[in-house]
């Protein structure tokens, strides 16, 4: 193990309370020492994620008590081991990082474990690119697995304008499955227009539930991925055809997913729900090698995430606040001093 | 075909529009004539189920425009039948059978098809028995398929006082599969503990959800048929284990199956429904026969039905109001003068 240039302070970001943003402030914490089979990750960059969000706010899966070092992944260079083979193998290294437990990772220094905490970053992979190259493209990827199991050839996907969103979508085009993307605003409708997307509708437009009716129907969709939940569920439900799904794996809406009973009973429909973790945990670890190696190819193109604004931690409140009011518009970083 | 000592004339149920027992009325209709494969059975009874509730209001997967001919099953005797070889075999035969499109049992003389609209009754099964052994009987041969294609060796079931719901409980019983009831009132809880039911909540209780959760724990029970819905729903899905279903089948409550983003998302728990029709209609003509066969031996121990009162079809909006009153009491029948 070497501590070599490693300060005995570091900055963290601290959530005092499960209030949102305004609960965020930066304070100094002891660098911490990996034990075995862990390493210290200095801290490149890490994104704000709509996963972040819910843990400001106690909605995430995970509800450990404030005050708490959020952040759930991240970028950076392994600078100390603890005793174990794999530790040695990831010294020096670029790696991407997932939180552990109860600590996030808006920290100078991170400890995980290399079970399953910390990955390499291919050659060519950018320590900023890098910092986003888990959860989203994972999630991504899950996705276009549960699609091609289930048989699925056209799909609807709400919030179709968010960075996950645009992922899912391109790697659904990228393997022949139709897209049929759910944005908000026209301005959203526009940007995905442009960039070739072929079906998108607005869901606050007038006729939006019977376009989406009539395109499902067309397109014998039986399947929506929803990251929105509330009355937009029930709008899903109704517009596929008997038989269908909503998976909800995101609550944009900050409303609890609606269902009636005659689409849950006379008409066939199920909801279930999506989370990265327990996915994760059921795949065994040449499973996770094969989707990460794949996922890291696919980082410039079907997975690459558009960045529009670095924060220091101290200002990660105002980072927080700046995703939120723009969160179609690139992923917000924070990075160390 | 013959239609000796069949009269011209018949009395009919009506529902005049979708508000319930009140808008029941009877008329005089013209006895129809079986067609093709068809046959027309002479009624003997008909019992008033929870999906009739639901067609009084409107709220069942049919939506025939009233005025319409009320009633989902029926027993009685063919009398006639139109050409085909099937029709045939049917003569003077007591049956039961089903409302077909639109066209209810509430009626002294029902044409229905020899394609699934009409089974014939096992020697020893009473005419007032075999009224009510499709829909129940075949729900919850139905449900044991689903438990013992899941692999559950225990499950949940609300309205576990009502007719269908002793009938899923004592199939499962029988099948070895534990059974955790939960009713309304205690009254219910003790009717079902004198007949040997060995766990039942009652959902008005103070403690109902730690010990729904306890128990679900405990005795890892992941899948839960509710007949009731709204926010009880929702208490089943917080009571089970993570990677649990909730499978909807009735709407008692009258109000949405509810679920939170925290189930759904971060528990990954799922709800689903169940309704009979579609059920049916994946199976083949064989394996519908084995079916009714194995319900109709059944219908004396496990699919048996206590009936409570009879009432003439001229009586039919008290005795649906009867019935509504006092829905886990025993059933309740229509018959003819």
């Amino acid at each position: 193990m070497t501590q070599q240039g490693i300060p005995e302070q570091m900055t963290v970001v601290v959530l005092d309370s499960y209030s949102g943003a305004e609960a965020l402030r930066v304070e100094q914490r002891p660098v911490p020492k990996p034990g075995k089979d862990e390493v210290l990750v200095k801290i490149a960059a890490s994104p704000i994620n709509p996963s972040d969000l819910a843990v400001l706010t106690g909605h995430y899966g995970y509800k450990n008590l404030p005050p708490l070092i959020p952040g759930g992944e991240a970028s950076g260079t392994v600078v100390a081991v603890g005793p174990g083979l794999m530790g040695r193998y990831f010294l020096g290294k670029q790696v991407a990082c997932l939180s552990q437990g109860d600590t996030g990772v808006w920290a100078e220094y991170v400890v995980t474990t290399t079970k399953g905490g910390v990955f390499p970053l291919n050659k060519g992979v950018s320590l900023e690119q890098g910092a986003m190259s888990i959860i989203n493209p994972l999630t991504a990827s899950a996705f276009l697995q549960i699609i091609k199991q289930g048989g699925h050839k056209a799909i609807v996907l709400t919030a179709a304008a968010s960075s996950v969103g645009q992922m899912i979508a391109r790697s659904c085009q990228s393997a022949g499955i139709k897209v049929i993307r759910i944005v908000r605003r026209d301005a959203q409708v526009e940007m995905l227009k442009q960039r070739g997307s072929a079906i998108v509708l607005n869901s606050s437009d007038s006729d939006f539930c019977q376009r989406l009716h009539d395109i499902c129907h067309q397109n014998q969709v039986h399947l929506a991925l929803d990251a929105v939940a509330g009355s937009l569920t029930a709008q899903l439900l109704e517009a596929l055809p008997p038989h269908s799904k909503v998976t909800v794996y995101g609550g944009l809406s900050e409303q609890a997913p609606q269902a009636s009973l005659d689409q849950i009973i006379f008409q066939s429909k199920a909801i279930d729900g999506f989370w990265l973790v327990p996915w994760i945990e059921k795949k065994n670890l040449l499973q996770i090698l094969l989707l990460w190696r794949r996922a890291q190819k696919l980082l410039g193109t079907d997975l690459k995430t558009e960045i529009r604004e670095r924060y220091p931690f101290e200002d990660a409140r105002q980072a927080v606040e700046d995703y939120q009011n723009h969160m179609t518009g690139g992923k917000v970083l924070l990075v160390p001093n």
